[in-house]
């Protein structure tokens, strides 16, 4: 891959998946049983992807709240998919480290993950990602993610 | 909760379960679709619980190795249940902070999850969880997590 | 120390100090030597303080960059002063967690941190840095921090 | 640098610098002000380094104990301190991640840090870092650090 050193630079990124065409690698990329668990791509820009996600049945623990790991395995995928609208499907990106503060419950319902783009390197990107349900400022993790580029 | 201030020194913690007490509780706790993602107890100690997972088909993504997601909500299990051995059933300990670095790729086959205390305060509980296959010292991952207690 | 739960609702947070009381607080909580290295307040809001600082000889390495460990130490300054705005002079409040992700090398030149308070509960409050230089969309460093109050 | 793959085997890591190597190493690569704040080499072994560190009096905050951005400062330094034992003066390593949790409150009394690789890939190394003050078991803190090697 190669990656122009300039793409670190936010004004001069660009986009290498659209909405559709990122929902449609996904799609290829976990075809199996796990694929639920990534949710649903809402909108692709320039250092931000949207993602949703209903929570279901064996993401929930006693509380009827959603897991911890399901919360992971979400601000994982979303992280993944920014990584990826940019950088394209050749790409290997590998998770490298994920830190999560859980600041609120996560009820059953709607779960919203704003992953942004904080730096775009040739080896290394770094992501944050907010999780939030009901209105943007309710958010019920925050984490930081990085990934290693092939 | 009268958790005495000296459990803060690792020499005189004491244990509220054993191995097959604490397995009890987690089935207990855990009844539904979402209890075979944490595993199962190997063993308790002072200090330390090991527990074992047998990666399962929804646990995979491409190139046949266990998802971060997953991962994640085996180490956030161990670390519950590190704590829950000392502090007992009475606690609703709530993960605060999770970071995890991800050192090897985790492949389909034996996990083992080592939860170590390195702080159990009144409020807030400290733990180290090393992730390995094979070997003890082929670490999948490394990751601290903070609990919080009510 | 009266902290109340609606706290944690943004739109209900009010300041305890504006910029001047929360410098002359920091002026007389760190009379000594370390007092330069948490820089000066450039603006308080409701869950937001801006901080900058003039990186010193002894906080360079070499090739003229400003250490990890002097931008750690003015991102925790920055978060400390985000809580203590917001909770008052009577909280003794301790970093429990900072985890930073340095995104470029910072340059012998003015250090900004925004600091912005994405929790703040009763016991745990849960802040964002961003350290950045030049423009805001030049950043150095991210971080969260999590403070214990007591 | 020519970092041979199997350097990821901990069984097949050999050391660049003794004690006194590397020693002299960190004193010629940080020779100004800031070279007191990284402490003193103990001992050097395959996979960990040992430093020490007394407290100077820039590195109090009020109470009589040290301050977190001092605590990191020591931390990064073993944490490099332990890399560059083993891959040696050619490489210019740099923090990527740096995540801490503090334990207990650190004294005004000697320090020392246990820094040991995880990983050491010809790209990323992964350090575990514990900090102490009396004895082994009453940790201060503990750091999980990412290098990215050049």
């Amino acid at each position: 891959m190669n990656l122009m050193p300039d793409q670190n630079r936010a004004a001069e990124r660009k986009l290498h998946f659209d909405r559709i065409g990122l929902s449609a690698f996904l799609d290829e990329a976990f075809p199996g049983a796990s694929r639920p668990s990534y949710g649903q791509v809402v909108s692709v820009e320039v250092d931000h992807v949207r993602m949703t996600l209903q929570p279901r049945e064996e993401m929930l623990r006693p509380g009827d709240i959603v897991s911890g790991g399901s919360q992971m395995q979400f601000i994982d995928g979303a992280a993944y998919a920014v990584v990826l609208a940019h950088v394209g499907p050749v790409a290997m990106a590998v998770t490298h480290t994920l830190n999560v503060s859980f600041l609120r419950a996560c009820r059953r319902e709607t779960m919203i993950a704003d992953a942004r783009l904080m730096k775009l390197g040739r080896r290394l990107a770094t992501v944050d990602v907010r999780l939030w349900q009901g209105s943007e400022d309710r958010l019920v993790a925050q984490s930081t993610v990085g990934y290693a580029l092939p």
